[in-house]
């Protein structure tokens, strides 16, 4: 398939590293500011250097990498709030051009999923997200083999940098303001740790999976879920909690009758829920099936890129 | 899709009574000796509650069901080794017709793989078998997911019988013996659970899972795989495990260099792969997007049924 690339951060960057071991051809790369665009296939590596040096990935434009060549759009700039945009204007116009568009950016789905979706059944095009929630965790896919119909609850901890500070104050006894400063020296967590810490990132991930379950009946946004974070735990709330063979952790959840709800939860200490550092963790419910466990690497370049470009092997073996 | 069922133990059953709430059609249902056949669709409830009172499912014979109406043949009659016979049969009687083969029967994928293939690439039907390695959990899903090749390994416990003997035997410090009677007694062990115990059950999934991973290069059967049992472990050594915070499970790898291997092994007690009971752990080690677990209830009619189904749907949707 030939892709275009929007947003070379951690992630666009790793798919288009990737690309070519998976079979593909990358017909553009583009940042914020520029882009390198050949419907015969960029030079990957040299527009990556372009950008350490010159600070541009190539002389055309990010509208050009949008209006080129490409069967799929790797939608991978930053996810925004509310109107999703611009990566929710990138959707739009991919599908509009019959074009199919896999997402590592939350936002279109997490806060217009209505809209993806009502622009996806007028286009010859399909849009994949499995990215979105749990980096290469099958997560998606695991609710699209059971169908959707037949999951009751998920739940889990897709919050990689609150379960690592969770997972440090608990293991050292420290307070979150010392963890979290650790944190951002060792770049498990960034310098504006927000979305993280307060719920928000987690969130945004079982809204969408609340609109993959729910989604024919009802819509969601981060509005509808219920979030509380993990910036005001005490560490010696950890304490009691250890004393008593148990650990808190940001879990998430997606009720059996459609509630989004994220905050602290006490969780047997080594139980399944209490995964450790940066891992996630999603349980389904199922009807049939009863209790399903994936876990692993939530985040990171590679891990997501794997995930896109699982989405994009999908789209071609279609 | 039409399903025509060969097997009606537990697996066969559950898939007939599940078949129509994901939309499909049970056109037959056979055991070893009967079955009931309708290319409209047959009377599921009628077909077991006869196979209950009269012990035949229908007034038809099973080479019937096999050579009558369906999309879909449902393989779920016993797992056999060697010639992997008659489910080898009904495979190839299918793809020569031209239809998709569901498997539930290990047989045909770990003895006879590249048999199967062959004939799968002469028809235009496919073969699925998720539900051969570890019920519903998304085990083979997830190999297709990342591409076999990013993924260099995979080890796990995918024998339910096994991992409950070795669950109770480390927490009441019990002898093999007793505790097998105890799973006897509680339907978790066969009343011959040679299979389960010596390892053999787990290992024909790990050579699935081979013959998935490497399959292009080199066929796997069970003759390929170092394949120890629990049988021989004494109450003492998993005290001792125990007293080190490990504990032991039969663990099987594929490993890195397509070598497959089925033994006890000494795990850390409250690790990854320590799941306890009758569930199952899938760990893979992938080139891009490091660990993944998948673990949950590894057998059952209606798990193993679900995976049947997510693989019924695969087929639908293609």
């Amino acid at each position: 398939m030939r892709l275009a690339i929007l947003g070379a951060g951690a992630v666009g960057t790793s798919v288009a590293e990737l690309a070519a071991d998976y079979g593909h051809t990358v017909t553009a790369l583009a940042d914020s500011s520029s882009a390198a665009v050949d419907a015969g296939g960029i030079d990957v590596a040299g527009a990556l250097e372009s950008k350490r040096t010159d600070g541009v990935v190539g002389s055309a434009s990010p509208g050009d990498a949008l209006d080129g060549e490409y069967d799929v759009l790797v939608e991978a700039t930053p996810t925004t709030l509310g109107d999703a945009q611009p990566g929710f204007g990138h959707v739009r116009t991919a599908l509009e051009r019959d074009r199919h568009v896999v997402l590592a950016n939350k936002g279109p789905v997490a806060e217009r999923y209505g809209d993806v979706r009502e622009l996806e059944r007028e286009s010859d095009g399909r849009v994949l997200f499995e990215a979105t929630v749990g980096g290469a965790i099958p997560v998606l896919s695991t609710i699209a083999d059971f169908d959707a119909s037949h999951i009751t609850t998920v739940r889990g901890v897709l919050n990689g940098t609150a379960n690592f500070i969770l997972t440090r104050m608990a293991a050292e006894g420290l307070d979150y303001e010392h963890v979290l400063a650790e944190a951002q020296d060792l770049g498990v967590a960034e310098a504006d740790p927000t979305f993280d810490v307060d719920g928000t990132d987690a969130a945004l991930k079982f809204v969408i999976l609340a609109n993959v379950l729910h989604g024919n009946g009802r819509e969601y946004t981060l509005d509808d879920a219920d979030v509380e974070g993990i910036e005001d735990i005490p560490g010696s709330a950890l304490d009691l909690a250890t004393e008593d063979g148990r650990t808190v952790r940001l879990i998430g959840e997606v009720t059996a009758t459609g509630e989004v709800r994220v905050g602290p939860r006490l969780v047997p200490a080594n139980g399944t829920l209490a995964v450790t550092g940066t891992n996630n963790i999603v349980q389904f419910e199922t009807e049939h099936a009863g209790r399903l466990n994936v876990s692993g690497r939530g985040a990171g370049g590679p891990e997501t890129a794997s995930a896109v470009l699982a989405d994009v092997g999908r789209l071609d073996g279609d």
